[in-house]
């Protein structure tokens, strides 16, 4: 069968690959669509590659059909609709013990760590699927995964209906952030620095801030009656955006730790102090994020279609890649089984 | 009456103030012992010049006993023992409207804001005094407002019985939140650089941890048996502290920012993001907290008189400030009945 290899310096290349054995508790998925995501383009620059193994099938992000399981798997059949939740736990770490086994200390993630879904068939222990409506479209089931990320942001940060939160930063995440706070019933405002995210993000009704042209703090200020916001979820990585964060939150507001700061930044821990402020770390999604994932994606709650850049073959990873390093796509989604026709 | 007075330039005069009228919802306090802390030497320092009102009385860490009551008063009486909550909230802003009014947005801070306990006699609000058991030593009754402070920290934290503690810096308010987490039934370790303050927290029966001579994430990973700190208290105020209280923390761990930095510190949001860290601020307290304090001074949980370094008369108030920022003291009292006598 057909995958897209990862044979490292900023390669992606189709080629066939030997089917894998399904084991007792596992099941064989046919894999439909695969989003690339900003880890997988963490993967393409060669950021990762001391922790995939080269040559690498990666992917995690999927929609697809069970076509075989494993003799002690009783949950699932042929023709099941399905994503995956892509964690491996220990099950025995501290973390695991304590409750927290989707940050397992010794946490693989499927599709990093272990063979990804870029193939036409892709085989996982059955634990790790997530059942999806017969009725939505395969390619919005391949967004379940991100939005489960946002459904777990969002659910960490304790925000209700009625509140008001700011997301700094308008990529795909972020978006999906602004999007399921909204579905929660609170007020969202967007601070992103480009004019094309923000142009997306006004399409899509949500409310932008440009923070050359306003004030950010002064504007949420002002938004907010003079409380501060009552959540702020960092989602641009920058270090600028980590100092507005605190400088938008309510009194004991919360900041939520979305993006990757490869290294460690300046926070305005006065501020913290002073208004009380809770700032969490929110990594990946438990079984609960995913399942309402589906809910959202299959209520329409998440902007899934306006999302796709674009639909691309498995022989068009490559330059799937190149598109998205050049800002040029929000997301693109690789079609598995057009290949495989 | 005689008063220390602040004139600024790091001078403290002792010299006769005219006493305060008693409003109606006031009482006139006789101020036996005032303790001076950490903010009371940022105001010796100059640091605060912006905020005082030069020549000012300052302090607010006391006990002592009602001489007059206001004609509105009902709740309180001339031989009632007493510290005072020094905190004054508007009442109308947003973060009070929340419930948050011991951060109001508007805060005044009495002592620093409006004049404080150094004199022979003190006015306040009723409203602000906090009962002291008529067996408690006056001079243990000085040190309750620093408890409640401890008290705060380790209630936010929400650090319950069993669980493992980090304080870095042993300091007064150091030495007390490791004492009430104790008080907890936590087990806890101090890292401080200061071998003079690591052998003061040892003589207490405290766990110290010398951070140059032993490699303390390894230290503290150990002593958790491969988890983390569930909960760690950044006292310190240095950015190496800040950077080290992250590597501490276990999964889903608590770091509370009690320290003043006055300027961005680097945070390994790497470390909060990947193991879902919650970082919380930590300011002054609510008066829960100061009747916690009460009981627990009055338990015997605090080391008061280990604190005590020394009591001093009002009018070596100048003198007592060049001791604590030699570092040749931890807690010093000053006597102000004892010069009114």
């Amino acid at each position: 069968m057909l995958a897209a290899v990862y044979t490292g310096e900023r390669t992606f290349e189709t080629t066939t690959v030997d089917a894998t054995p399904v084991g007792a508790d596992e099941v064989r998925i046919a894999v439909r669509y695969v989003g690339l995501c900003g880890t997988d383009l963490h993967i393409f620059h060669g950021h990762m590659d001391a922790r995939v193994a080269i040559p690498a099938v990666v992917g995690h992000e999927m929609s697809g059909v069970v076509s075989e399981v494993g003799s002690a798997v009783s949950d699932w059949r042929p023709g099941d609709v399905v994503t995956v939740m892509p964690l491996k736990w220990d099950g025995t770490c501290p973390a695991c013990l304590a409750g927290n086994s989707h940050i397992c200390q010794n946490l693989k993630f499927v599709g990093i760590d272990t063979p990804g879904a870029l193939q036409g068939e892709w085989v996982v222990p059955a634990s790790l699927l997530v059942r999806v409506p017969d009725d939505m479209a395969l390619a919005h089931a391949a967004l379940v995964e991100p939005v489960a990320v946002a459904v777990h942001d969002v659910r960490r940060s304790e925000l209700t209906a009625g509140q008001k939160a700011v997301v700094i930063g308008a990529g795909p995440i972020g978006v999906l952030i602004a999007s399921v706070a909204r579905a929660v019933g609170a007020e969202v405002a967007i601070v992103e620095l480009d004019a094309g995210r923000r142009s997306f993000a006004d399409d899509l009704g949500l409310t932008t801030i440009d923070p050359r042209a306003v004030d950010a703090a002064s504007w949420v200020e002002e938004w907010t009656g003079g409380a501060g916001a009552d959540v702020v979820f960092e989602v641009a990585g920058a270090a600028s955006a980590v100092l507005s964060a605190t400088s938008f939150a309510k009194v004991r507001g919360t900041i939520v730790v979305v993006a990757i700061h490869p290294e460690p930044r300046p926070i305005d821990l006065q501020r913290v102090f002073w208004r009380e402020l809770r700032i969490l770390g929110a990594r990946v999604y438990q079984r609960t994020d995913f399942e309402e994932a589906v809910r959202l994606v299959a209520a329409g709650a998440v902007p899934t279609d306006a999302l796709i850049s674009g639909i691309v073959p498995l022989s068009s990873v490559q330059e799937a890649f190149e598109t998205l390093e050049g800002g040029r796509a929000l997301k693109l989604l690789v079609d598995v089984a057009g290949d495989r026709a």
